[in-house]
């Protein structure tokens, strides 16, 4: 609780730090970096009290909502992005998270699991990895779709906001009926036994920090954003790297250190719960529900990506597929998630 | 058995009125929506027809009898597209079947059968389904290679044709090899249930049926591609989504209905066979022996396809595999197939 | 033993001769093909020495330094292939035999296995497998990037080379953590029983042997590749169809007779060991330690390769984890794996 407390505070003097330095019109590179650290306190502070508010509804709607709502900085960077038509650094974040959670967290979750294991195997449930992997491909059947007619630049190359529009709605669809599904095929047991492990806040507490965390990580997005092609300019990277791999492995710190020391506790199903979740909502849920959200905004968001990109997530659902279908994953197949990353992240630094 | 003479009845006035409407020169659209009805109807007496005949052989010839010349249509539709010289509407009726079986099909299938399951999940074996998507790479593997090769332009796609020969004989060995294996190893506990459940016709009445079914769905498939182009364009339709999902939808109707039907009624085992034998049988035997009966054509039909065609073709066949590999599916995977095949369509509209 | 002096004998008459026609500036086919067979002796030669040094370590170090070696050949075919400025030759090897080992040997090894199965059904451990296609996909992520980006023609494609360094240590990384893990988990029961079988040479004679026929096969390598260029010239073949198909058919003739005849004697797990072994080698060992030793020539060797190359590594590595997956292959599969083959092998007839 104290803890809790603490790092909470922590929180709150990184946002208001990050409020002083953009309205102190300071080097973008400072700005930059302190709204980075506090939009990943945020994150963790929105996972904190989802947990606490959740505790009325039980294990797998706190996991839902928990996932959800710790996109909701990712969710502000992209809304943020396209309103100021950055539409480059709206899909690298979008990208970048799917990445950063599919091959560095997975990874670096597996790799924890399987040295904490006493065999070297790290055990788990397949059923949501099979999900993920079903609804990830249905993403990608989409992006397969329309990166191609766009490749090749035939009629409905034109067409790409209405396709995207309708591939949007049939995602959140089928995410719905999964969504539905899973929750009532709720297994409570390792889940529930998280719950007291962790100290919530009070129920009236955790709604009033929600909202007010809600509100603080939508207006250091956009000073994050309003702060990122200056500092990225000044440092001398490459904007596809910031959005791939700065903005990404921020905007998921949380979910990241939470997956990988569960893992290390042995607690398999809920490491690998959490990082699966997330792939799952921002690929299933979060893209197609900006795709329809920058609907509103002049720079429209479809699901057409480069080819460097769309080569790279077939290759991350087939990975993923492979390595955590059978339920068993061991050292070296972490690595090789690991080392794919890095090298995306080499090509995104010289891109 | 009243119904059946009910519906044979149905279908020669069908057959009979497309007869006359296509020789009075009426509007192509009426020919080609009556044509539509009547091929759909045609096939359906085929596929009686030879189960009654199987009756003779046993279930898993009957099967793989019934998948054959459940196909006619389709052939006739083909090589009379090829013959007219109508290389897209071949090509597309052919990846159609396949799209509409694999995705939409099996998808509506699926969802048919967890939902009739206590648990929600339809259970089957796995044997098939495992099959079918070998028998599909091996498709895919020469439809990547020729499709690579003809978009680099390198000195290979000028011999486009001579390698889709090569590649038709080994598939067609491939497939008989396949064939044989699986027949022998039939299972007949379910199937030989499902005899029973039809009534079928008597032997040489069924041989009769057969005969003038596949001689009419001859006629009736030379009429509707006659009347195809006009009609399209009266209807303002694009060709690729008349090819991929109006025909295909028509001359898959039958086995559609029935794998629905057969789902809904709790026999997973069959309902999947009719899908997945249908999908095995147009990729590997049906698209090769097109192939190589083109050589007789001016217009030659090749594995060479556009790359959104192999795009989509790459990704179902993972799809199918990645869902019905482990003989279990729940509703949203299905759904999930039902949504690729609906962004799919609505590419093909914009084509 | 006396077979093994003979084979032996025989060995170094080649070698001899191929030294003998080399010098004297005969025909370059004649020097090409008496190289070629001298090559596969000499692997058998190295298989054989290695098994007898490894008796001193047990049987997985055994089989580790059996492939590792049995690729000594090849390596120094691409080196010299390099060194010549020859990168056509260099790639075409190295997929030449990763071709070779994953589709036609593997499909002759499952065939044989499946003939000598009393129910048709080749059944072994599902472990290596599955490693060796999460190496495979970790070194076609590489590929599919670079190949993607080279294909745009993006900034990061001007930095290929720096990038395929870090990839290539990614992968030796990765290789290096699975083959200890691998090697740790040894189970020794079947690979022990092989060992008797054969009949090795002793301690002292078998490291003599080792090392001159690692000279043998360097200088031979040498000569091969200078004979390579004018032969291929006057037969008329190109030059994908010799690297792809004959070279590699040379370089990988013993593990492919030895694999092919373990399978029909029904040593399934050993089959696939050899086989697969191979795959892995080459694919996360040999390739990336060459792109490193390229650094050292004025041709470079990278991971880019042409877009047929790529399609046709991904179907691969996706058919061999589909059919092999599982445990358990039928005749079929083996004969879908050769038909894959056998276009591939069509397609660079007339590249």
């Amino acid at each position: 609780m104290r803890k809790t407390v603490l790092i909470l505070a922590g929180v709150v003097v990184l946002t208001v730090l990050t409020a002083v330095l953009h309205f102190a019109h300071v080097e973008p590179v400072a700005v930059f970096v302190v709204a980075g650290a506090a939009l990943g306190g945020l994150a963790w502070v929105i996972s904190i009290a989802t947990e606490s508010v959740g505790d009325r509804f039980g294990p797998a709607v706190t996991g839902a909502l928990q996932s959800t709502l710790g996109n909701l900085p990712e969710l502000f960077i992209v809304l943020f992005a396209l309103s100021a038509g950055e539409l480059v650094v709206a899909r690298t974040s979008i990208m970048g998270s799917l990445f950063a959670n599919g091959l560095l967290v997975l990874g670096l979750t597996i790799i924890a699991g399987a040295r904490a294991a006493p065999d070297g195997v790290m055990r788990f449930r397949t059923r949501l990895p099979q999900d993920t992997t079903t609804l990830l491909l249905l993403t990608i059947a989409i992006i397969v779709l329309l990166g191609l007619s766009d490749q090749v630049g035939d009629r409905a190359s034109k067409h790409a906001t209405t396709i995207s529009v309708i591939g949007a709605v049939v995602l959140l669809v089928v995410f719905t009926i999964w969504l539905l599904d899973y929750l009532r095929s709720d297994e409570p047991a390792e889940e529930a036994h998280s719950e007291k492990a962790r100290s919530p806040l009070p129920f009236k507490a955790a709604i009033a920090v929600l909202a007010v965390s809600g509100l603080a990580a939508a207006l250091v997005s956009d000073w994050f954003v309003e702060a990122l092609d200056p500092a990225v300019k000044s440092l001398g990277i490459s904007k596809a790297f910031t959005g791939l791999v700065i903005v990404a492995i921020a905007g998921n710190a949380v979910e990241n250190v939470v997956g990988i020391t569960l893992a290390a506790k042995r607690r398999s199903d809920l490491a690998i719960s959490i990082v699966k979740n997330s792939v799952a909502q921002i690929s299933a849920f979060l893209f197609p529900a900006l795709v329809l959200c920058s609907l509103a905004f002049d720079t429209r968001l479809t699901f057409v990506l480069t080819p460097v990109f769309i080569g790279a997530l077939v290759v991350m659902a087939v990975a993923m597929w492979q390595i955590t279908g059978d339920g068993r994953a061991i050292v070296f197949e972490g690595a090789a998630l690991v080392g794919a990353y890095i090298v995306l992240a080499t090509l995104m630094w010289y891109e």
